[in-house]
């Protein structure tokens, strides 16, 4: 029987993490899930997520080999293997590339979410082909991983991408996790969608389904679930979302021209509802240099898989350059 | 005698157009300035050129080779070699690179105006050995060489860049020549400190030499020659200015993650009076991961040198690239 190569795959997002198997072939395996908030301690949070990473590599067959880990998790610095300033994670700052060597014993690679869902979706989704794309991840944050000429943005310490955080006159009344106003990311978020529904709930006197929703329960995916029924109120919170982010790529493609910009994550599940709306948006706003040529795309690959392959890649891609590790 | 090579560099701005012989050692040995205004044409604009660089060419010592011609122009295609869209010249759209190969007999290379600066600060300025930084160029327009992880971003179709037209609240009251309002271009453009200067002329009190000149003749240089007086009001006019750059520089750490911001342009030669409103705008607006970390520098070449050197580099760039054009 032939050796077989895997590594292991995880995205930490602000609610759940994913762990996945994934062979070099670039399909999952084995996958699993767990919470990322109600843990103790950065430490055992790490702890569970190695807990589950020997369940995988139990469940392999043998003469398997697992090459490494690779994560993308918020406000990754990749260079020195610390989270840095994650607002979305129940601990900011974190050393997780050592917490996750000690407790996995397998050489760790980070990057932030976004760029692993970019790299995953150049590899495996709509992006394949793609010089000049920007993905924007919707999910409990708002990142980008931004494609340029060929090359995935990485920046002077590893923060570029932080398109969440661009600040838009249309958010001017929202408060950040970041201690900022108006950030992009307080509409476009799962929270900001929220946010609005309420907004509309108690301005407007359109009937709505989520009417019926305790308040304080209330999640972008009910608001999505409305949405497909037609209702008005959740169809108009999609329609304000779509026309915000629009025009927020307005302003982004005149940073990197991009062909194409690709809605991903939680948030992306609704862009039906919102791509009519963020085309206009693009289209009014832009520069005419960029008028009509910047595609709007949804990620082809399920929710959790671009961003678990991207970072599943990271081993194999730092395989060569990891010296120092294997000294 | 030893044969030396030359390379023919070409800065083409809203006002003059600067031609210059340069060595391929990086000096500029000659060099002359025409209008880009007034001229009946783009055939005759370019004929001009083509006079001026015969001129330069006949004053080269014997034994010299002129490898070909690079022009920094707003709004180049590098892939296609046209002008396109270029609301700062009298010619939005013109074959550059035809007309000029026709004209001169050279091949040729265009960049944008700002791509040329950054590469020219790169290979001799203060840019030399930065990975990420961004060349704002501050001239009759606005515009920006941005460099991430050592690489020049051109974009999809050269348009990376364009940051004097990313929309702002602080510009919401100015229509741009784009035909938008709000572009960073209306503040921080020669024009656009002419307008806030006339502004604060008509709304506040403050005594200023500026009163004394002709409201319509007013120019960036005049204003920049009273705040070397200590004029109040032009003072002012500087402050503003650095503040609304430094918000949007605070905006483009977002997308790039830079180690430095590189003032360059007419506009840049007042920088020290706007540098210190700049500092505190970007501190105060940035995103906690970005601040405390980017350098405000302005160009150490002199005013035209980085653009000229960057577009003179241009033929030797290309030369092992451009097997079509030879055959």
């Amino acid at each position: 029987m032939d050796e077989r190569k895997y590594t292991v795959g995880i995205d930490i997002g602000g609610t759940n993490t994913v762990i996945g198997m994934v062979a070099d072939t670039g399909s999952i395996v084995d996958c699993v899930k767990i919470p990322t908030v109600g843990h103790a301690s950065p430490e055992t949070f790490v702890g569970c997520i190695a807990a589950e990473i020997e369940k995988l590599v139990n469940r392999l067959p043998a003469q398997s080999i697992v090459a490494g880990i690779g994560v993308g998790v918020p406000c990754a610095n990749a260079e020195t293997g610390l989270v840095e300033g994650a607002a979305n994670l129940p601990w900011p700052n974190f050393p997780l590339v050592r917490l996750m060597e000690d407790a996995a014993g397998m050489p760790t690679f980070i990057t932030n979410d976004a760029n692993a869902a970019a790299i995953g979706e150049m590899t495996y989704g709509v992006a394949q082909g793609l010089d000049n794309f920007i993905m924007l991840t919707l999910g409990t944050g708002v990142g980008a991983g931004i494609v340029v000429d060929g090359h995935l943005l990485s920046g002077s310490r590893g923060y570029a991408g932080e398109l969440g955080h661009m600040v838009f006159p249309f958010a001017a009344d929202r408060m950040c996790a970041c201690g900022r106003r108006g950030c992009l990311q307080t509409v476009s978020s799962a929270g900001g969608v929220v946010e609005t529904a309420r907004r509309l709930l108690d301005s407007e006197a359109i009937p709505s389904s989520l009417r019926d929703i305790d308040r304080d329960a209330l999640s972008a995916r009910d608001i999505g679930r409305a949405a497909e029924k037609n209702d008005a109120l959740a169809l108009e919170v999609f329609r304000f979302t779509g026309d915000a982010i629009g025009t927020a790529c307005a302003s982004f493609a005149a940073f990197s021209d991009p062909d194409a910009i690709i809605l991903f994550g939680g948030v992306a599940g609704a862009a039906r509802f919102m791509v009519d709306a963020m085309r206009e948006a693009l289209e009014r706003e832009a520069l005419y240099v960029y008028k009509g040529r910047i595609r709007i795309l949804t990620s082809s690959l399920p929710e959790a898989d671009a961003a678990l392959l991207g970072a599943a890649s990271l081993p194999l891609h730092y395989e060569k350059k990891n010296v120092k590790k294997d000294e």
